[in-house]
């Protein structure tokens, strides 16, 4: 298995990005595909790394034109040779936009789905996963995009977690049917309607984490609120709780006592674990690693392409929309 | 002062609304005025209550037209009481949907303003309030509308905060000026314009909890998600931290030595605390509890009332605008 590595682009630089990819191709049987400027590229050796240097970096402000007009960009190069074959997968940490628009325009979308949908495999508080989609890919969809990603998040649940009948809901601002406004009313009728799946109805904001449902399908906009809502009260009480534990000597021991509990549970909503998101949709792999991203985040979305392609997890997906 | 409270329609029953009133009018100079049905009311007696037998409640499936053709609905007869100056102020726990329908023809929009909006300061990790409009009373809004909410966040953080300046953020799926859908885009070149208020731009979920403004602007549907996915990930955890507590002996021990602390944190957190959401934009005092309250709950929802009026928050909010 061959893994596209884009390393440029990020917040922290080609640096803490190509740390991950040496643990990575250190720890697992695979190859790495590698691209970036010359003189990133430089700066790191191993024989299963294969190194592609490419000369343009797309940026936010790099428009669907910026594609076709940088086949050497690194983002470009990299899916450009995925579709070709040259590798299996792509990561990148790049700009999201940017990310998008190449995905769209060179691996293109499975046929029926007419828009990319960010998705992720979220921890959630009954200690398995729940797929959510969109999350942020869009900043507005459709009705009928809500039920695209509805059969997208069934076969991926179907294929990763092996789970027969996926449940699915949809976020929505209260669990009535007639709730929310024109684009998620319609939705719902049209879900309900829908017999391949398995639709429970509307989810609010407070059950986004209690595992009510096996796949929640969002709109991008209200997707992206409903994760970064998530990640920032994580963050919040992780800090809260650091604060309780300094309060004096006795809430220090206290804090000790439990230390390993609740490192535990820090770990298991710990949402760099968990990688990037699939670019659900297109025909290939491509994983969008989180701007920011640390060695350990970067490394998790690799890890994350590799068991996707292992799983062979779009084919099926392609295979099942059929 | 005299605050009118319904006591029909929330998910407890007037028994458990009962049971706030009484304390709070035990425990405050004030009057309540309150609405229900007559064998409801015959449970409670006091010289400060004052109550008003009503005929009809009105549901989530009573549109408008009901508020017309019910004057003696217990939540129409106390907001209608409110406009004649029986009552200073209204709380209700009852449906959402039929308590705008009432405010909106009854006590009616401050001029300028098209929709409501509910408005509430909530508990922020700096330890102070962010006063967050819209929490769901819309389903959708225009750029129009959201630049109203900035108006109505602003004079009322300036009234009962005490704010000379205050900052207002909108809440966007990314913090640059382009990012979102239409509307977004549009609301933040209208706030940047508006010479009034103190616009700084988008905000992103991660950042709804840690204070980086003094008011956030939502439109409704992903002020709702984002609200309720604080409040479902706050529960989340405290039930989390229950668990790592029980693990063993040790950290047994390890919880009672920081459970006073542990305790200040969560009430800190604890929305039950906040009291209601003020329908912002409109004539008189209207808090909605909610659906769910509970004793606390509905308590503090008096007496946010309590406050508001005697702070003579919407007078001003209204002078503010004018």
């Amino acid at each position: 298995m061959k893994i596209g590595v884009d390393v440029m682009g990020s917040d922290l630089g080609p640096k803490e990005l190509l740390k991950s990819c040496l643990r990575f191709v250190n720890e697992n049987d695979v190859q790495l595909v590698i691209y970036g400027n010359q003189e990133e590229l430089d700066s790191i050796d191993h024989p299963r790394i294969i190194k592609i240097p490419t000369t343009y970096v797309l940026t936010m402000d790099d428009g669907p034109l910026a594609v076709k007009r940088h086949p050497n960009a690194s983002m470009v190069k990299a899916i450009t040779d995925c579709v070709a074959g040259e590798n299996d997968a792509v990561v990148s940490a790049g700009s999201s936009g940017a990310l998008l628009s190449c995905g769209v325009m060179i691996s293109k979308m499975i046929p029926g789905i007419e828009r990319p949908a960010f998705l992720a495999a979220i921890p959630n508080t009954i200690g398995t996963s729940t797929v959510l989609l969109d999350m942020g890919a869009n900043s507005e969809n459709s009705s009928d995009h809500l039920c695209q990603f509805a059969v997208l998040g069934h076969a991926f649940a179907q294929t990763t977690m092996n789970i027969e009948h996926p449940t699915i809901g949809l976020l929505n601002i209260g669990t009535e049917d007639k709730k929310g406004d024109l684009v998620h009313k319609d939705a719902v009728a049209k879900l309900r309607a829908m017999e391949k799946i398995n639709f429970t109805g509307n989810i609010e904001g407070r059950d986004v984490l209690n595992g009510v449902v096996d796949v929640l399908v969002a709109d991008g906009f209200s997707g992206n609120i409903a994760l970064k809502t998530v990640e920032g009260t994580v963050l919040a009480f992780n800090q809260m709780i650091k604060e309780v534990i300094k309060t004096n000597r006795l809430t220090m021991i206290g804090g000790y006592l439990i230390k390993e509990e609740l490192t535990k549970m820090k770990d298991k909503m710990n949402y760099q674990k968990y990688g990037g998101a699939l670019l659900a949709g297109l025909n290939h792999v491509i994983i969008k690693a989180h701007g920011s991203s640390n060695e350990e985040a970067f490394y998790n979305a690799i890890r994350q392409a590799h068991k996707l392609v292992g799983g062979n997890v779009v084919d099926k997906i392609k295979r099942d929309l059929l």
